[in-house]
């Protein structure tokens, strides 16, 4: 079995454009990981995401905020890793230009922690 | 349900050790996801990873360079990615210091590629 050939998430980055770009990088049983690049998308106002899965994400790139249902906004800059449970109603509230999220979307687990056993 | 706190991959970085540091940062059915942290260090001479599972890197920060049985090198850089397939021999020769990876384990792809149909 060989390697697959490396793929750089950085360089070179997609044309920036309207809506952000989403590129599928792994798809096995129970994981899916995403590259996701922004430049200054945000969710639309009013809208959240509520996700049936656990979302797992990393800043490779630039910087971004999250505004959650309750009020609280977190800003993530490069290295910034989150886990986002299943149903934790969540919204991009800002995109800086040339951002690069790493998403990881799997199952979703009991506690509510990246560590947490599953149900 | 509430987000969990941030975790930055990059700052702090563990004090450098003699071996490299394995952080698991998300651990579901059918997915695993380390931290891991190198300082220099390589895989013993002669000694080959053969996995079960497939193995996804990411080059978070420094840089690395891995070695197949067929003897091809492949050195990796900031925002490199590479699928290594189950079954796939493969050792780590060399590692700048700091260097930090992203290491995501699941179960084996039937293509060897990183979008493959799961058997």
């Amino acid at each position: 079995m060989k390697p697959a050939p490396l793929l750089n998430l950085l360089h070179p980055l997609p044309e920036k454009a309207v809506d952000e770009h989403f590129q599928t990088l792994l798809e096995r049983p129970g994981v899916r990981v995403e590259r996701i690049v922004s430049d200054g998308q945000t969710s639309p106002p009013g809208f959240w995401y509520e996700q049936a899965e656990d979302e797992w994400v990393l800043l490779l790139a630039g910087s971004a905020a999250l505004e959650y249902a309750d009020g609280t906004r977190v800003e993530l800059g490069v290295g910034d890793s989150l886990l986002i449970p299943a149903g934790c109603r969540h919204r991009v509230a800002h995109t800086a230009p040339r951002t690069v999220w790493l998403a990881l979307f799997c199952a979703a687990g009991t506690s509510g922690t990246a560590s947490g056993s599953p149900a």
